[in-house]
């Protein structure tokens, strides 16, 4: 048997419901034991966004927030809770795009997406209030301090990255994308390779990071909370220092503001 | 040992240079042989448009376009070959934005993409002569007759995906989508399932097609073509008919045209 080059990626069972406070790494520990697997150098762990922000304790009850003038505005148009607009702009350093039910912004790490990635469902049974959640303040400082607990207990160096899932511009449907990332290349240059024919290449860089994001995505599913967190063994790139700004066009190369 | 849900891919090992009229059939039996993988109801085959394209033979010589004023005017603008331009404006059905080095458009087959995704890496060596590949002329009946020959072949029920690798209106770096679709969900459905806590989903549909297709572009690499076919194993929703128009937004909810 010739073993092909492989990417295998698994759902980490048995994670419990994430609370305030919760340790993710040692609920990783537990989740990588039940699945029975030896983290080795060059692995990558996949954290679902709403865990992350949940252990943070990002989360906000709606009740104590009071929208600005602008925020009941906006709302108004793209017919939402003007109590979650503002926290959406709170989130947001500019609003690209307002329609009836969509709310698209530049959210204050730089990324460009719906809502600043605050999110209302899933957030936890709370009695009657309603509360919305956050993308972790930092989520790549979240990243690297889970890798640098993860490689003081045994010395493996993997990478970290959290996803969320964003719409696209063009193409319906969410994918997976990297929010913060740890310990691995975010975007994979390949400047100067040539190909096979010596052409140098066109494309010159992979989002290698939202790639393996896009992959755990589709084992996270969206329904429930039952598998957020993703083992992955084979990312072909070797790792290395890694952050969500190689992933970030800058402003004035973007042509669809 | 609780084995989790495990999505694995398989770069098929051996794949040989593809040219016009190779059958990617054989090709790919023999890549599963070599791989030792049996194909299982539910597995997906992705296969890199680089090789579909060249199979269907999509190669035009540069030599035998002449640009027409528009393209010319474009090209100077872009800054590009004015013949490959006049290819690129043939697969378009609308340009949406030129900027020095950039062209993005709509293709023919309705998404949005820079250079209506012809390619000039890689396309093989004939001498001093210049060649581009465009797109299959009908990625998604590419995808159905391999799904159809595979079925008729084995009886296993598989999906197909052919992927390509696009950039990203607010990103840097390339991430593998779906250019044509078999047998499988492209979008996944979520309208109406309840979360964990009965919160309706706001997210409701899932790029899962794409979501394939990005993990499989991870293993294929960009700067050779020794791993254009993918074996995955673990799509975790239920295979069904189809089409690469699931992932088209309509023009009318297009707001960054």
């Amino acid at each position: 048997m010739t073993e092909g080059l492989r990417l295998t990626l698994t759902a980490l069972p048995g994670i419990p419901l994430i609370q305030d406070g919760s340790d993710l790494v040692s609920i990783t520990w537990e989740g990588l034991a039940r699945a029975s697997i030896s983290l080795r150098d060059g692995d990558v762990l996949v954290f679902a966004q709403k865990i992350v922000s949940k252990a943070e304790g990002r989360r906000v009850a709606l009740s104590q927030v009071t929208p600005s003038p602008r925020a009941m505005a906006l709302a108004s148009y793209a017919d939402k809770d003007p109590r979650f607009v503002e926290v959406v702009l709170r989130e947001s350093r500019e609003v690209l795009r307002v329609r009836p039910g969509l709310l698209v912004v530049e959210h204050r790490l730089g990324f460009v997406c719906a809502n600043a990635g605050v999110d209302r469902s899933n957030v936890g049974p709370h009695g009657d209030e309603e509360w919305v959640l956050l993308l972790p303040e930092d989520p790549d400082g979240s990243c690297e301090r889970l890798r640098s607990a993860i490689q003081a207990t045994i010395g493996a160096r993997v990478g970290v990255i959290i996803n969320d899932s964003h719409g696209r511009a063009w193409r319906n449907g969410t994918v997976g994308v990297a929010v913060g990332v740890a310990g691995l290349p975010a975007v994979q240059d390949m400047r100067g390779h040539p190909d096979l024919f010596d052409y140098t290449l066109q494309i010159t860089q992979i989002g290698a990071a939202d790639e393996l994001a896009a992959a755990a995505s589709l084992l996270m599913g969206q329904a429930d909370e039952g598998t957020p967190v993703i083992h992955a063994r084979g990312f072909p790139y070797p790792l290395r220092e890694g952050r969500l700004p190689e992933l970030l066009r800058p402003r004035e190369f973007d042509a669809f503001r």
